[in-house]
C-alpha cells in the first residue's frame, strides 16, 4: 500500500499516455496553475498556505518560481521560506536574481546556507557576491571551509579550478577491493555522490581512477593497481571552463581528475556542473549572435536599456555608413524614384544570406567543427552557395524590378546587384568569423555589426552604383 | 617506471602550465599539426604512416578528424581504418558524413560495427539510415539485439524510448547490500558503464533507486528496501527528449529511469546521451534563428543551396512588401530625396532592437524561464525598454537628420518614427516569440520573419507617412 503510494508520486506521468508526447509543464510540479496558487496566496499573506504549496517542489523548481516572481512577490516568499531556506535553491538562481535573494537573507543567512552546501556550489556562490560581501561572509564561515573558499577564490574565473569539487575519494594503488569498500563502509566524511574513485602514488599524484561498477563487480583480494583505468584524461586546474565542457562532451565523461603542474589530484568536475556550462556557453553565444549581453531576461528596464543601448548605437553607426552610401547617388533616386524603391531588396537579401553563413560559422567554431584545417574549404562552399542563390534571386527578383518599372535595365541591374552581394555575403560570413577568431576576439559578438556594414554597403553601392552607370 | 610513463601519456598537459590557460587544440591528440600529417599521408597513400598517426586518438576524435576531411580524403581514411574499424566512431559523426562513411563501409561491416555498440547508441546509429538500408542492416544482426532494436525504433523520434539503453541492473528490494555485490561479482551480463541500480518489485514496477556509492558505504545485512532512493524522477518512455534533458538539467540527475505505462522499468536514459540532446537543442535554436536548417555545415554545395533558397525567399517577400511600402510615398521621395536616404536607419534600427527582445524572449522560451506567469511582464518590459532607447536615439538620431538635411521638421520626423518603431519592436519581439509557442510553433524557427515584416513596415510607414504629412 505504501508502495502504490510512493510510486504514484514517483512517476511524472500524470494523464494517460495515449494524449501524445506529455510536457513538462503539465509534469513537474512547478505548473502554471501551482505559480498562480502562490502567487494569490502571497498576495494574500497566507503563508502556511504559500509554504504547502512550495514544500512538494524540488529545490530547482523554487528557484524557477523565484526567477518567475516580481521583486515584490519574491521578496514575500523568501520572507516565508527564511526559517527553512534550502541552500540548494541558491547556485540554481540567476545572478541578478540571486543577488537580490542573497542581500535579503543577509550575512548570517547566507553564510550558513554557503556552508551546507557542496565545495563547488558554495565557490560558484561567493564568487558572485561583492568583494566587500565576500569578505563578511568568509569570515562568518567555519575556518576550514573558508581556506578552501579562498583558495578556491584565487583560480581564474572560468577555470577548471572554479568548477572542481574538493572533495573526492582518492585511494592508494596497493589497497584491495576490500580494504577500499571497508574504508568506505567507515569513513564519514565521503563526498554526497561520486561516480569514481581515483588512484594516487603516494606523492598524490594521479595514476588512474576505478568507475564504482567496476569496483563492485570485481573479488575482494584484487590490488586497485590491477583494477584502475590507467589511461584517463585529466584537466590542468587552470583550463577554461569552455574547453573542459568540450572534453566532457567529446569524451562523454562522467567525472574529470583536476590535477596541478606536478599532476597532483586536487579535486574532481562533475558532469552536472559541465551541464549548466554548456547551457550557459550556448546562451551565451546566442545572446551575444542576438546583439544581447549577459543576463537580461531578469535585469531592471533601465540596466537593460543602457546595455543594449551600446549595441544599437555600434548598429547606428553601421546605418548611417549606409545611408552615405545612399547619398552618393542621391541625383540617380531623383531622376528614378523606383531606385529608392528597390534598393532596401538587396541589402536586406545580402543580410540575411550572411547571416545563414554566419551563424553556421560561429556555431562551428564553437563546437570546433571549423578549425584551419577546413576553413577555406567552407569559405569556398559559402561563396558559391551564395554565387548560385544570388542567380536564382537574379531571376526571381530581375524579373519583379523589371514588371515594377516597366524598364529591362533596371530588371537587370537589380539581378547583378543580387549576384554582387549575395556572393559578397558568402565571402564575408565566413571571412568575418574566421578573422575574429584567429585574433583572439569571440566571433559572436561582434560578427554580426561588420557583416551588415558590408551587405548594406554593397548591396546600395552595386544597386545604385550600377544603376547610376547604366540608366542615367 | 611504467607508472611515470603513464603519467606522462594521461595528462593533457603539453607544455608548462605558466604559459596561460591552455587550449584544447594543443592539449589534445588531434592538433592541427597532426590533422595536416594525416592530410599528408593520406595524399601520399602511406596508410602505415595514416595507422601510426590516428592510433593515439580517441574515437570522438576520428570521428571530428573525419568529419574534417574532404569527402576525397575521408574515403582513403575510412579504406585505412576498415581493417580495425572502431564502431564507436559512428554515433559522434555528423550525420551527412555519417551517411557517406556508412556506405563506404556496407551492410555487413555496418553490421557488426552496430552489435558492437551499447544499444542506445546501435539504435541512434540505425534510426539515420534509409528504410531500405534499416531493413538490410537488421537481417544482418544477432536476432536478440535485433528484436530490441526493432522495438526500440517503433519509440516516437527524439523521444525517451530513443535514447534510452536497455541494459541496466534492477534487483528486487528484498535482497541485501551483500546478496547484490555477490550477484554483480558473478554476473557477466552487466552493462558497460552504470552508475545506479534501480529497485524493483516483482510485477518489475520501479521503486526506487541505489546510487553505487551509497551501495558501497552500506554494510552488506541491509537490505536494498531500507537503503534505496525512494523519492524518484522516471521518465515516461513517451516524453519528448527536450524535455528530457530540461529534467535532467534541472534536478542535476547522472540517469532517470525510464517507464511504461503500467510503470515497469523499461530502460536507463544516462547524462552522456544527454549532454549530446543539449548541444544539438541549442544548436538547432541557433541555426533556427539564423535562418539554417538543421546539417548544413557539411552539407554538398546544391544541397545547402537548396536548404537556404526557401528562407531566402520567405525573406524576399518580406523585402517585397516593405518595398510596397515605400511605392506609396513615391511623390514624397521625388520632392524630399533626403527621406530615401534616411529611411533605411529607421528600418534597421527597429530591426536590431527587436532581434535583441526576440533572442532574449526565444531563449527564455527554450529555458522555460519565460511562462504564461511572467509572459506580461516581459513584454512590459521590452516596450518599455523600446520606449526609453526610442527617446534616446530620436535625439541622437533626429539631430543628426536635422543636420544632414538643414530642416528641422526632417528631424523631429525621423525622432518620431524612431520611437514608434522601437516600441513596435519591443511588442511585436516579444508578442510574436509568445503567440507562435502558444499554438504549438517552434518561435526559433519563424519569428524573425515576422519580426523584420513588422519592423519594416513599420519603420517605413511610420517616417514617410509622417513626411508626408508634415513636409509636404
Amino acid at each position: 500500500m505504501a508502495e502504490t503510494q510512493a510510486d504514484a508520486g514517483n512517476t511524472l506521468v500524470a494523464g494517460p499516455p495515449q494524449a501524445g508526447a506529455p510536457q513538462a509543464e503539465d509534469l513537474l510540479g512547478l505548473s502554471p496553475e501551482r505559480a498562480r496558487a502562490v502567487h494569490e496566496a502571497l498576495d494574500a499573506g497566507l503563508v502556511p498556505h504559500v509554504l504547502a504549496l512550495v514544500r512538494p517542489l524540488h529545490y530547482a523548481e523554487v528557484a524557477d518560481l523565484l526567477e518567475q516572481l516580481d521583486s515584490d512577490r519574491r521578496r514575500k516568499l523568501v520572507d516565508a521560506l527564511r526559517p527553512h531556506f534550502t541552500p540548494e535553491i541558491l547556485p540554481e538562481l540567476d545572478e541578478t536574481v540571486r543577488d537580490e535573494v542573497a542581500e535579503q537573507l543577509g550575512i548570517e543567512a547566507l553564510a550558513r546556507s554557503i556552508a551546507r552546501l557542496e565545495s563547488d556550489d558554495a565557490l560558484t556562490l561567493i564568487s558572485t557576491l561583492s568583494e566587500a560581501k565576500q569578505r563578511q561572509v568568509l569570515q562568518a564561515i567555519p575556518a576550514a571551509l573558508r581556506g578552501l573558499l579562498e583558495e578556491g577564490l584565487k583560480f581564474p574565473e572560468e577555470s577548471a579550478g572554479r568548477l572542481m569539487r574538493r572533495d573526492f575519494v582518492a585511494v592508494p594503488t596497493f589497497w584491495t577491493v576490500g580494504e577500499v569498500i571497508d574504508y568506505m563502509r567507515e569513513a564519514d566524511d565521503l563526498p554526497q555522490d561520486f561516480t569514481d574513485l581515483f588512484a594516487v602514488d603516494p606523492r598524490h599524484r594521479l595514476v588512474g581512477k576505478v568507475p564504482l561498477d567496476r569496483l563492485l563487480r570485481t573479488k575482494r583480494p584484487v590490488p586497485i593497481a590491477k583494477l584502475m583505468v590507467p589511461d584517463i584524461v585529466s584537466v590542468p586546474v587552470g583550463m577554461d571552463q569552455e574547453e573542459v565542457a568540450f572534453i566532457f562532451a567529446q569524451q562523454d565523461l562522467l567525472s574529470a581528475p583536476v590535477v596541478d603542474a606536478e599532476n597532483r589530484l586536487i579535486g574532481v568536475i562533475t558532469i552536472d556542473d559541465i551541464v549548466d556550462v554548456i547551457r550557459d556557453e550556448a546562451t551565451e553565444d546566442l545572446m551575444r549572435l542576438g546583439g544581447v549581453a549577459g543576463d537580461d531576461l531578469y535585469e531592471a528596464t533601465l540596466d537593460t536599456t543602457r546595455a543594449r543601448f551600446t549595441w544599437l548605437f555600434v548598429n547606428l553607426a553601421t546605418a548611417v555608413l549606409a545611408s552615405l552610401v545612399i547619398g552618393m547617388f542621391e541625383a540617380a533616386i531623383q531622376q528614378i524614384v523606383v531606385l529608392a524603391v528597390l534598393m532596401p531588396i538587396v541589402a536586406s537579401m545580402g543580410g540575411n544570406a550572411g547571416t545563414q553563413t554566419l551563424t553556421v560559422v560561429v556555431r562551428g567554431l564553437a563546437m570546433k567543427e571549423v578549425t584551419p584545417a577546413n576553413a577555406f574549404r567552407v569559405m569556398t562552399k559559402e561563396v558559391l552557395v551564395g554565387g548560385f542563390n544570388g542567380i536564382l534571386f537574379a531571376v526571381v527578383m530581375g524579373g519583379i524590378a523589371w514588371g515594377w518599372s516597366g524598364q529591362l535595365s533596371v530588371g537587370l541591374v537589380m539581378g547583378a546587384a543580387m549576384v554582387a552581394n549575395l556572393v559578397a555575403a558568402g565571402f564575408a560570413g565566413t571571412a568575418i568569423p574566421i578573422g575574429l577568431s584567429r585574433i583572439g576576439v569571440d566571433p559572436a559578438i561582434a560578427s554580426s555589426v561588420f557583416l551588415t556594414t558590408v551587405t548594406d554597403v554593397i548591396g546600395f553601392l552595386a544597386f545604385l552604383g550600377l544603376a547610376t552607370w547604366l540608366l542615367l
